[in-house]
């Protein structure tokens, strides 16, 4: 099945313990393609860079079978640019510096041969852009996933809102999941966010693993325990690219096969943050993948027969 | 199989955002008990209280198939007592008050008939208290189990080394094992502590779950989401009850079955959180562990086939 992804692709500095970069290639959508090309090869991409962007960075998507027709480049505009620094938990960051440039005045614009991809992946990005992809599918998708932040909660909470009327996925992280349901518990935020529109909810907790819930039931994946965490920059969007990814290919949106998903996803976020931005998603291999979910399942598999 | 039991038995007050207590019943040794009491009826307790210590409190234990006969009661002094106070995200506290009282000149003695109890379970205590009590058994248990915490390793660092290299599993929570093994990393403090003796690992993470480490595998269980966490008081405890009463009752120290007693301690440290101190340990009945242990199994389990 076909995936159609929305999101920035961009440039960030970062600062770890570790570390720090250069302006390196990174971008919700960017890490988001790489992450669901292990899974499938029918990758469009709707998003928008300046002319400083790079050919080659562009190839490589490319070569991971990404169709980039609906890659919008602005002649005499720059590319989107983040900068930020993790602290020693690397559960916290401050952001040094943004430069919307580009995303300024980003019109999405869907080619009409994405326009009936079975798949939606909106990343990160204004509401308003991420309901103006919606609206221009010919015919609803199977599924459409929605990831978004506090930033867009703090400053355009209705448009927010509006959206997620019409996702059936909607990822955040824990404190996003209170923020956005005024709910400390995270089991009581997913009643009211799932009110609120979607039909299941993810809730990203970084190194503690992540909750997929719906009205009904719950699931839990662990992360993977690593000797280090490198650079959680592209974990998350690494981790909603499996997810999407893992449906597409066995194209089947039932809650079981959610939490296979799931699991593939954060197989994918673990190998994200072993190295500086999308370097690691680059060098490994479908065996490697494959290992790493061997791993899942060691970490949590034991048999308690059910009474 | 008999499980000694060795720990305070305590008075607490407690504040939670939800509530406050005056004076209850507390202590590791109390929560380990409760909720061991669920698996073996086996069960051998060292202690120490004052002549203000209630009957009644002694006597749920009793009814709890808890052998007191190590329990001291000494006259004319009081129980060990600690206040204090949870934030409001529950995973932190400060200590409003700690008075030793009896617990200044502990000296645990292990009744002869408690001496070959299969099981020991040491709970968190002054380190050179529960090596005394190693040192009393007539025949080195089948498996020792040791809770410690921060406060010992600031005061007596060298005793806790010293105690464990003698023991087989050691139940600390995340930043313990950081301050243990200098390491931030949690798979790396895990090897390093595992070099210290202990052939097995469990770090707590409280509602983040917790980690079973041997020197070639690790199994995670999560923690049960919960809608309240009343008051954590115990949780460590609970959990430490359960794990070492299920490996008591099943005889079996394989790390398979490790990872079935880690899920059975997380469903009693889940009970334990929901209510003020033992209270809900006192309430729930077999069916209700029962059900909670299908709840995790329900939160875990998905069906990837290894490759």
């Amino acid at each position: 099945m076909s995936v159609l992804v929305v999101g920035t692709v961009a440039f960030d500095a970062i600062e770890t313990p570790f570390g720090k970069t250069d302006k390196i290639v990174g971008g919700a959508a960017t890490y988001i393609c790489l992450s669901s090309s292990f899974f499938t090869n029918k990758l469009n991409l709707v998003s928008v860079v300046g002319e400083d962007f790079p050919n080659d960075a562009i190839q490589i998507l490319k070569d991971k079978s990404v169709d980039t027709e609906g890659l919008q480049i602005k002649k005499g505009e720059k590319t989107f640019f983040w900068s930020g620094k993790y602290h020693n938990d690397m559960n916290t960051r401050d952001t040094l510096d943004t430069q919307l440039n580009v995303l300024e005045n980003f019109d999405p614009i869907v080619p009409e041969k994405f326009q009936e991809s079975e798949f939606l992946m909106l990343g990160n990005l204004m509401p308003s852009v991420q309901k103006k992809v919606l609206d221009q599918m010919k015919k609803r998708p199977k599924l459409v996933v929605l990831d978004t932040m506090n930033f867009w909660m703090d400053l355009f909470m209705d448009d927010l809102k509006e959206a997620l009327k019409e996702v059936d996925v909607l990822t955040i992280n824990d404190e996003e999941a209170r923020q956005l349901s005024g709910e400390y518990s995270l089991v009581k935020a997913a009643k009211v966010i799932l009110a609120m529109g979607p039909k299941y909810l993810i809730i990203k907790k970084g190194e503690h693993g992540a909750l997929l819930f719906n009205n009904k039931e719950v699931f839990f994946a662990p992360a993977l325990p690593l000797e280090e965490v490198f650079d959680p920059t592209g974990a998350g969007d690494s981790f909603a690219g499996g997810f999407i990814g893992y449906l597409a290919k066995t194209n089947d949106i039932s809650f079981e096969n959610m939490k296979r998903a799931v699991i593939n996803g954060s197989a994918m976020a673990s190998f994200c943050v072993e190295k500086f931005g999308t370097q690691k998603l680059t060098e490994i291999n479908q065996d490697d993948v494959d290992a790493r979910i061997n791993e899942f399942v060691n970490l949590v598999q034991f048999d308690i027969t059910l009474k």
